[in-house]
């Protein structure tokens, strides 16, 4: 089982070894409790907690950038995302998206997620595993553009380098009163994706932006943090209001 | 059975009436399905669906100003909520954030939303009613100052004037690995809470704004809206990782 | 001569009168000088100072927005804009670019500001005369899209619907080393801009947003004011590099 | 005479020597003029231009980082500065502030600039010297909370880290109608700073951070720059609107 290490610089480690080796000295984990202080061979605190999901997808293996979670918590609360909902994710990627999703609509719902890519498929899979939520995910290699099997979907969320050619599927697929969520870099991406939307008969199109400030609260005063990120990506919403 | 109408403005009416007065007509709802297209008695078109989350949110009744889907969905995305985890959350007010964790936690989670001022209860348990989620949250007339009943909870929200008063109760009640988020508008507020956690043991310890910026996609162009919302909270997250 | 009155709410009124009628009183200026202290008929302070530009620019006639001081005063420091610069502006307006830059490069500077609708072109000339910059600015009735009448110009700044109809008379009128700095609403101004400059020969092309937030210090607490301005324009910058 | 050198990749170097060396070869400068492109000796191009203030700040010896332009060019819009204005500047630091104030004030203006670390000053006054501003800025090696010498001053700028300590002899230098600009990090520094204005008599006393966002654009689509700076500092802003 996976354990969740974090040193006394607060780095984190995700690791299900007996022995983690870091640059502050190798810890002994076996037999090791959550809620447990560990000292390293060179005598520096670690502490062992339960991974949550945020840590999972922080620390599992992944070939693209993820989605952060100012991104994916806007999608969740503008949907409403909730237990037993019934989602189709794509493209899977590393499977961060699809995990937050299954984490919060089992044990009932289910999120189905597409993915072309071979390799990325077998990383996602894994990394559901190791956040427990494979038996609510279903991942589908296969090409959105193409279709959508499922019907009667809550939420739809595309992050996708063409999403407006799977967008007349989503309509067909979505419940009256389902949400699509769109996912886009650039502002081209927005336009074309908004036009598409109009196009194929949805409404209330909205498109956002989320800025994440860090604020820093030091003993010599607070201030926003000096550098960051500044941008990941829009998000455009919309839903289906009639049953054709 | 309550239905979400919206007219051709795109403006939201939640109602479980048979007949539904607007500046745009009288709408008759009896026997309409969900996905159905009714005209008002003065020929407008108005669609019919059922309603999710925040659209219950948005149009149930309140008195306070409630907590928007860019700082709830922070929350829930931070602290990764999921199905089945033990949330506590206080002050209740509207009922908004536990009706957002209480459709997410369950069927096997719980909310304990703890409220003073019983006209604000009073208004919270209708809501949880109207949002179905009412055999999830439980309704607490007692002041969080003064102890959390609860224990191995996953997550801690605090909407409240003073939240530092409950922090030593807030890491008491918390589960090894679980967070608390703590909503502040000010500043003053921030250094208080960020102090108080850490003299209370608490790790992990950031603060965040969260800016939306809507994009108005137009024939005309696109730009960021002119006019809107700067700020409402910052928020305080921290994780308890030891046992005592 | 124009005085700046205040009154107890700071709200500013920009008069030659003898009398000003305000909802807090008639005050009579007569004889007053800045810096005096004058009670309303009925007992409300008035405050009388020397007008600054951006009193003047604040209260000034105009028919459209001004160019806000987040932006102007970008420009102005972007392209290091001082003393004897020879400036091109247009569109005039009300004439509010225009005056800040004369105000900067006179006495031996120059501001040539182009305009064609006549009814601005006069509302401008009269706001040159009470900001005082009349000799450092010489109105153009004409049409920019057809060319630029000057050379070596410092620094060229154009707020139009359609910018790339003057880019290239930009380059030709430009030193080398002169600054262009444009003002577009719009993305797909921008990106046409962006294009034009490129294809024109500019070069270190730079574009910028810059957002304004507003704090609010009182006793209760600091905070960014809640609402507010979220969007004027984008600002694109390039430079000419070479003779030809 | 310094010049301006810009390489292929825009990036740039300010030198009056002969020949320079750069990681893209040796260029030889002697004979040349400013418009001129040279090949270096490998065969890399480079522009030769004039430099401008922001060129010489840029560039110019530094032991501090400079005030960005977002904020210089908010302090000179927001207070409206301009030909022949009295401006107090403390501290000087590496006299980039100073320099973009005397090159707005020349020629009838002047900037006074209070420094009390000696190897600031000479460094700022070799600056004054590269940017053509000698004449127009007097650098005091004095301890500006110990009072200020001016009188009638149109304009006070203050990047301090006690700004409080000078507000009262702001209050005494500044005309009647003058501005004053604290540039604070710190949120704790703003308040004191607020609350010392109103204490002192200073009115019409507004706080703002301005955030500067960079647009990419693209061949394959617009965005903002994903990376960057975040915060420098708030500025705040108060007036002297009576005699006494």
């Amino acid at each position: 089982m996976y354990k969740l290490v974090i040193d006394e610089r607060e780095k984190k480690y995700l690791t299900k070894k007996n022995v983690l080796q870091t640059d502050l000295g190798k810890v002994y984990l076996k037999g090791k409790e959550f809620g447990d202080i560990v000292l390293s061979n060179i005598g520096k605190k670690f502490y062992i907690i339960k991974p949550r999901i945020p840590d999972i997808c922080e620390k599992m293996e992944r070939r693209t950038s993820i989605i952060l979670k100012k991104d994916i918590g806007f999608v969740i609360a503008y949907t409403g995302l909730g237990s037993g909902d019934i989602v189709v994710d794509a493209g899977t990627g590393s499977g961060n998206a699809a995990i937050y999703f299954a984490n919060i609509v089992k044990p009932n719902g289910k999120v189905y997620t597409y993915e072309i890519r071979e390799e990325f498929a077998r990383i996602a899979m894994e990394n559901f595993k190791i956040a427990g939520v494979e038996n609510y995910v279903e991942l589908k290699l296969k090409n959105i553009y193409f279709g959508i099997d499922e019907e009667d979907v809550d939420v739809i969320f595309f992050d996708l380098p063409e999403p407006w050619k799977a967008i007349p599927h989503a309509y067909k697929a979505l419940k009256v009163g389902g949400f699509i969520a769109v996912y886009n870099p650039y502002i081209e991406q927005v336009k074309k994706t908004v036009f598409s939307l109009k196009k194929y008969g949805f409404k209330m199109i909205k498109t956002y932006e989320i800025i994440e400030r860090e604020i820093e609260v030091k003993e010599e005063g607070v201030r926003p943090a000096t550098k960051g990120l500044l941008h990941t990506a829009y998000l455009t919403f919309a839903r289906k209001l009639t049953k054709i």
